[in-house]
Parts: structure tokens; C-alpha cells; sequence
């Protein structure tokens, strides 16, 4: 049973989802407000999503059945008369499988709750797998991640590079040597469960929305490894993009004058700021200097970007030694410099305080979205 | 009557928007169907919107009551039986009120039909205006556009250089001298008219999303004046930013080796693009090689921002005999040269088929969307 992405866009009409789509709606509405702000009282959640109090009650019996919410008493300071019973998501009654196929050398997966925490790690090495070998590997290793957790699986949720489509299909993978491989449906059939896949950025920008210490403007987040790109949160929603390929900034050119890149242009952003090369700019020069030059060009191609969007936080993720130090300042310093106040004083620039388990955890995100219409 | 902007966001949970406001939405949906689309059958827009039939003949006899909408016959081209009676919107049964601040000597204005035609124009000098002054001549440029259509009159939209937020105050337009200026509520308050006022820049991009001739994906629209700035029109909607002010571009360090700008920097995009700046350059030289040379500069601060969001479409709104020439095509190639194939590939670098009546256009969009719910 394949699903549609959470990151494709609705098709049906407004008219026919109020006609049919009602109930789950309202199931969701109470989810995302027990998901986003803690446990509530019948009353509350009546009060905050506008639903009826029979229609909360109704929905609040049914996901108790379920399992997925769980009665949690009374508060212990509560006010004159019969306190109200809280109800709240039960975070391990089901569990979701999250899988990162962004590293270069190994696939990485973990156990992730409703809460985002993670339960449990596994990981594969790569060995050079490509093309079905490699998928054959992430349905192994789905396979056995779901047989690590003693709880339901809700779905498993994947962060893959290179394009993907709406439907989970990759598009176009070249270090994978994927085209056109369709991984959420094979997954899926294979599982019996629901599977969601999406671009690696695009995972990690939900991940480090959902999860991270991230507030509500606009939300890039920059992933630097074997190669550069970016996810991004504009107005709440994931961008997509004319042809679904926004955060696609690796190889922008930010200096014509610089090294050959492997496209076959010279001085992209990735020769800049990829691991590779910015190991080997490191090698034998004082860090400090090396990295601060790195952050004051990113810098000078993120102020365009940051001017136009108006962003609240930049996050830089990727290897913590080398992105969170005189690197990030840098960057933060030359976009400061290159914007006016207007668009730079509410910004904030850092790393994730996910680490690397942002895209794992970003991958539960699709299917906590997909799934339960949380996120 | 002061009106929330539209460019606001809504306030009300969902579930309470669903209790209160089904009738006015599906009033809405069908309109915009009607809007969008044309012309149709009261069993198309059943079909089309996902309501029932029932409920789209009892909202189409409401409308056509209050000649929004009118009956059109039957269509030349029928299928066998009782040919079915299309419905339409009735463009000029009311009008809207447009007005363009965005010169520096003067204030434009315009009576715009409900299907974006402008029926009627007036414009009066600034002669130095500003502060109240200026208040009170928006005040009387809306008055005599209003006595200028004999149609009801839906509202007044509005677009005004500046931050705007959402109730139509105008935070901070220093060319007009001023600083929260409650524009929205004093108009609406003077005239007895819902009242909509977005920044100019917004304002146009909804203008050319809504009735220039553009598609479904991203949308920019850099307006090249006095200053410069852009509107973003992104999945669908108007991009606001983590504090209102996406779209700042104008003082973006471009060259930091390049000419002194006002604002204290040296190389903002402005000293590059803006109108003045462009025709002191010109004076005396080669203006292929001139106008050629700005697009490429041009081109290389935007392409970051085209790699990020891969936009579909950047429309330079401003002097044509400037804008549409060597300087566009130099930015499209240099937009090209500096990203990839991927997220050029889509891209439509061009000017507006609105011209100059750009924001005029916009301002009155923001009443229909206020109003109708239809954009």
C-alpha cells in the first residue's frame, strides 16, 4: 500500500475534503494540538481547536481505544469544583522507522517515537552498493530496524538524496546510481506498511522544524557533507519548487574565479563548502583563517537569499567541527554586513541541536505528517 | 469598517472556521472557480468544487440576486438533451478602487472591473507631500476615483512603499514620512468602504500572479524605481517573512567595492539597479555595454536566490526601455551560467504585461481577495 507523500501537494478540491475527509480531519486537528503543546483537558482541546465538546469527547474515546492517547489524570494544581481528567499522546504506543541514505559510506536508521526520540540505531555499510544492490540494502535494513522495536510501526520514513517526487519515486540519484527508482512503493509492498521518502534536505528542514529548537518564521537549513543543499520552511509549509527542486545550492556559482568543479563549472558553492574540500583547504593552513574566509563567502551568497526571504534562522548542519565555529560566525557576520537591518535583525544562525540525527529523525517526521497529519 | 489585510494570516482555528464560515467559503470556492476558470454549469461547479448540487444552485440564486453573478444561456456547442444554463461572473457589476503610491511625484489611481480591466484612471501630484499631507491626498485621490464609476464600489486597495502589517498600518515609508500611519483604518473610517493596503511590491507581485500572464509555479517580481524590491508569490501565496519584510533586496551588498549608497553601505543592489543610479550611468556611455553589465551583476545576487527556491518566474517590473533588453537578457544568462540546469531549467526571466499598471491592478486584488475570497 503505497502513500503519497506528505511533501506532495493535495489534489482533491476544498469542497470534496470537507465532504469526506471531516472526521480525520478533526482526528488530526486534536493530534497536532496534542503533538505541539502537551496534555489538554477535554475542555481545552474543545476551546483551541473550535470542535464541539461531543465531537472532542468522541474522538478522544476512540484514540484511547487506539492507544495512541492516554488518559493522564489531574493536573495537580487545578482550579474550584471537579478538576478535569488530562489527556496526552502516548509517545511509545506505536513506533516509526526513520532511514538516512545521505552518508556516503553507510545507510543509518533508527527507532523513533511520537515524541521524536530515538529508541533504537542500526546502520549498514555501503560497501559501493549501487542501483538495486542498494536498494535491496534499505529494505534490509528496514527490515531490521522494524524487527528492533516490540511496539506497532505507524511507517517507515526515508531521507534520500537527489530528486524526489511527490509519489516517493527517486527521480535521480547519481551517487546511488538511482533514476527513476520507485523506493516508497517497492518498500511498501515489500513491508505491508506505509512508506514515505524525500529529498535528504527536505527531510532534515522537517526534522529540525518539528523536533529541533526551532521557532515559527523561516526556516532554511543548510546540509554540508559530500555534497551541499539546503531544505527550507517558508510560512510553515516545506518548499517544493517550480519543478520540485528548490534548495538545489550546491552548485550555484559564488565565485567564477575559483576551483573546477565537478559539473564543469568553477567556483560552485560546493568547492566552497563541501567536506572534501574544505578538508583539503584545511590541510597544512590555520584553520581559523581557512574557515573564516569559507564563512564570509558563504555569507556573501546567503545575503541575496536571506534579503529576499526575510528568514528567521539559518541552520548549518553537517560536521560540527568544522561548521560551528569561526565558520558560522563569519557567515553570520558577513550576512549582517551585506543586509539591512530590516531583514537580518531577527535572524539567528546555528547548528542543529539534532546533530546528525536530524535527517533520521526528519524521516519519522513524514510519517508522523503522513500518517496522524502532525508535523 | 476597518478590514484585516489579507496578506495577514488567519487567526481562527481551523475547527472554529468550519463551524462559522462554511457558507461563506463555499461561497468563495465557487467564485473563484467562476474566476479562474470562466464561465460554467451549475453541475461543472458542483463537480469542480466537491459541493453539492443542492447547495452550489442555492448559492449561484443567491449571487445572481446580487449580480455578482449572471445567467449566460446555454453554451453554441451543446451535448444531447436540455443544453445546461452557464453561469458567470458579471465583471462590471461592481468595482474596486486601485491606488499606486509607489511613484515619488505623484499618486496614481484607477477604477478596476472585476476582471482586472482598468474603466477609469486619475492621479494627482505629490508636490512634496508628506505626513498628514500626504494622508489627506490619498484621502481625496480615493474620494474622486469613487464618484468617478457609477458601480457599487467593493473597496479600496491600497499598495504603499514601506513594512506595511497586516491591519494596512504603515509601519515605516520614509519617502512619505510615514511611521505608523494607521493608512487601512483612517480610509476606511473616511470613506465607509472596506480598505486593503500592502506594501507596493506585494502588491504587484499579486497584481501580476493574479491578471499578468503568469503560471502556477514561484513567482518574483523585482520592482526597479526609485528603489528596488521584490514581491514572492511562493506554493501558491504571498510570502510574508519571519517579520513582514521578505522582498528587502535592495540594500544587498552586491559589489562591497562598488558606489556609496545612502544607507551607509557601499554596493547595495541599488546603487547598481535603481532608476536614478541606472540613467547616471548611462549618460555619456555605450548602453548595451552599460545595461548588459548591471544584468549580469543582477544576475549573479540573484542566482542564489533562483537556486533555493527554484522559481519559476522573475518578472522586472519598472522603466521598459531600461528593463526589457540588454539588461534582462544578461541577467537571464547570467542566472543560467551561475545554476544548474535543474533549477534554471523552468525559469521565465521577463517584464510585465501589466507595465506600470502593475500595482494599480495588485491594489485592487487585494480588495477581491479581502472581499470575495478570490485571487
Amino acid at each position: 500500500m503505497t502513500q503519497t507523500s506528505p511533501v506532495g501537494r493535495p489534489l482533491r478540491p476544498r469542497g470534496k475534503l470537507l465532504q469526506e475527509d471531516t472526521r480525520r480531519h478533526h482526528r488530526s486537528l486534536l493530534l497536532q494540538q496534542l503533538f505541539r503543546e502537551g496534555p489538554a483537558s477535554r475542555a481545552d482541546l474543545a476551546r483551541t481547536t473550535g470542535l464541539t465538546r461531543v465531537t472532542v469527547s468522541d474522538l478522544v474515546g476512540e484514540l484511547v481505544s487506539g492507544g495512541l492517547v492516554e488518559e493522564l489524570g489531574a493536573p495537580a494544581q487545578s482550579r474550584v469544583g471537579k478538576p478535569p481528567t488530562l489527556v496526552g499522546l502516548n509517545a511509545d504506543s506505536t513506533h516509526v522507522v526513520g532511514i538516512d541514505l545521505s552518508a556516503t559510506d553507510r545507510m543509518t536508521g533508527a527507532v523513533v517515537n511520537l515524541a521524536g526520540t530515538v529508541r533504537a540505531r542500526h546502520e549498514l555499510p555501503l560497501d559501493g552498493a549501487v542501483g538495486a544492490a542498494a536498494v535491496a540494502l534499505v529494505h534490509r535494513l528496514a527490515t531490521e530496524l522494524i524487527a528492533m522495536t516490540d511496539r506497532p510501526v505507524l511507517g517507515v520514513g526515508v531521507g534520500s538524496p537527489g530528486v524526489v517526487d511527490a509519489a516517493g519515486t527517486v527521480i535521480d540519484a547519481p551517487n546511488l546510481a538511482w533514476t527513476d527508482t520507485p523506493l516508497a512503493a517497492s518498500l511498501a509492498d515489500a513491508l505491508g506498511l506505509p512508506v514515505f521518502v524525500a529529498n535528504d534536505a527536505n527531510t532534515a528542514v522537517l526534522g529540525e522544524h518539528t523536533f529541533g529548537a526551532s521557532g515559527d518564521g523561516g526556516l532554511m537549513v543548510l546540509r554540508v557533507g559530500t555534497g551541499v543543499g539546503a531544505g527550507l520552511i517558508l510560512e510553515g509549509s516545506l518548499l517544493h519548487g517550480h519543478l520540485g527542486a528548490a534548495g538545489e545550492i550546491g552548485h550555484v556559482v559564488v565565485d567564477p574565479s575559483g576551483d573546477r568543479c565537478a559539473c564543469g563549472r568553477s567556483g560552485c558553492l560546493e568547492t566552497i563548502l563541501a567536506v572534501p574540500h574544505l578538508r583539503r583547504r584545511l590541510a597544512g593552513h590555520d584553520p581559523v583563517e581557512v574557515l573564516t574566509r569559507v564563512g564570509e563567502q558563504l555569507g556573501a551568497a546567503l545575503a541575496p537569499v536571506v534579503g529576499t526571504l526575510n528568514l528567521h534562522e539559518l541552520v548549518l548542519s553537517g560536521p560540527q567541527e568544522l561548521l560551528d565555529g569561526p565558520l558560522r560566525e563569519a557567515a553570520d557576520r558577513s550576512i549582517r554586513e551585506r543586509t539591512m537591518p530590516v531583514s537580518s535583525a531577527g535572524l539567528v544562525v546555528r547548528t542543529s541541536e539534532l546533530g546528525e540525527d536530524v535527517v533520521l529523525v526528519g524521516a519519522a517526521v513524514l510519517v508522523l505528517a503522513g500518517q496522524l497529519g502532525v508535523s
